[in-house]
């Protein structure tokens, strides 16, 4: 049990799309992650994926609509939902989902990420 | 599916020591708590518990050590462990937990909360 920083964390890194785990409750790992530029169009079949934004302005793009995340608001996809991140600008982001969720879901492709990579 | 802004939620309440629902996470909840004063000793024996600090400065008394929180800095305590959360001058947090956790634990008493209020 440790105090986790995560602007200490998240100057350990600089790859986008990437997540890093920080930090496990339960069966669930908290992550960080860095975006820019678009990611794939994806869903999670399974489970619920939160987002709080920490730094920047993130976008996620649904279906049926935009959504614009700054810091300190969060948001929860649900499970089944398709969805986009993306973002103009550098944007740093927690992820909290269950341990070993693939961060492009059933897409798959080259963006797809390791899931077990802690920092 | 709504974006959450921690902030907007915090200004809704003003009570102590008294955790509001703001997302859920599949079988998760996210609550935001304002801490002013010391909680009890306490201990949850089946699941690990997140405090993330987004205001303010968070105190969280284990057995064999103190720990010292400052805004986006979290912590995990573990299933099982004692823990007591104080602050000096009031602090907001966020929690992750299992739905249905109470917040006294096993210790019950006074400042025992609901659990199941939505803000």
């Amino acid at each position: 049990m440790q105090v986790i920083d995560t602007a200490e964390k998240l100057a350990m890194f600089s790859e986008h799309w990437s997540p890093k785990i920080v930090a496990s409750l339960n069966d669930y790992h908290v992550k960080l992650v860095k975006l820019q530029g678009h990611f794939t169009w994806h869903c999670h079949q399974d489970t619920d994926e939160l987002f709080m934004v920490l730094k920047g302005r993130m976008n996620i793009s649904l279906r049926d609509r935009e959504v614009v995340l700054q810091p300190g608001q969060l948001f929860v996809v649900a499970k089944g939902v398709e969805h986009r991140p993306w973002s103009e600008e550098e944007c740093s982001a927690l992820l909290l989902e269950p341990a070993g969720v693939v961060n492009t879901g059933d897409a798959g492709g080259a963006q797809t990420a390791a899931n077990d990579v802690w920092i």
